[in-house]
């Protein structure tokens, strides 16, 4: 894992431990569908193996990941995604959102209503009311009695 | 910036200008309204004053930042997020969405809708026909002729 921030912040700590160089494609990679460490190999050139693996072993210590074997002679792992690594859809998605507008002479990706083919946006909604909020309007709220607190 | 991953992928590109330590937590303060050297100094607590320094040229550099003089003896910088960099917003939203949710052992922060106090998650709208698109009717589409190509 990268050298923590140390910072009581749910941005920080989300970059504790996805910051490091690698991890966030190997996620998008598992939320592809990808499990297998010689698919991650083969998607991300360049990645030294020995990354490849602390990268997952910190995945799955994380609860992010869940690891089991699909043959036992010789041992071959697979990953797969847990509730809490699928969750992480929404990081990769607004990576990809700003990368398909910003990061490319030419428009090359934008993502589509698969129903109706229009260009989708990212947007909050409100559990409560229903509403679609502009972010704006959107407040973090600190909770309870951890203000203040360091970690 | 970081060493480039040399993908046609949004998300690998996206992190070719954002994934070096400390960047994203640099365009939070942005966000947050931050804009002078100092202030981000105080922020991040550990940053070396040459990374801080280096990152927000990178951030410059890529027409995520624009840089003006508030005081011209002795010069003092600040620093203004661009169209491009306040579109940033969705990603540092997202990551603390995610954080706010997983990286607390109680919770310790959400995202509410500040007209009415509820919880807000993130969704995708469509900007064709306005409904709220659930993820798995989300499509990337790889537009015109760029496809296969390299960079």
């Amino acid at each position: 894992m990268p050298r923590s921030y140390d910072q009581f912040c749910p941005v920080a700590r989300t970059l504790d431990i996805l910051g490091d160089r690698w991890t966030l494609l190997i996620v998008r990679d598992l939320l592809l569908g990808k499990s297998r460490f010689a698919e991650f190999e083969e998607s991300l050139e360049g990645i030294p193996t020995n990354v490849l693996s602390e990268r997952l072993k910190v995945l799955e210590a994380q609860g992010i990941v869940e690891r089991s074997f699909y043959s036992d002679h010789p041992p071959r792992a697979e990953y797969r995604l847990t509730r809490k690594g699928k969750d992480l859809h929404w990081i990769v998605d607004a990576l990809a959102f700003w990368g398909s507008r910003y990061t490319f002479d030419e428009p090359a990706f934008r993502q589509i209503h698969a129903d109706c083919g229009h260009q989708v946006s990212p947007a909050w909604i409100c559990t409560g009311c229903g509403e679609t909020v502009r972010p704006s309007s959107v407040r973090l709220e600190i909770l309870g009695e951890v203000q203040g607190e360091k970690s």
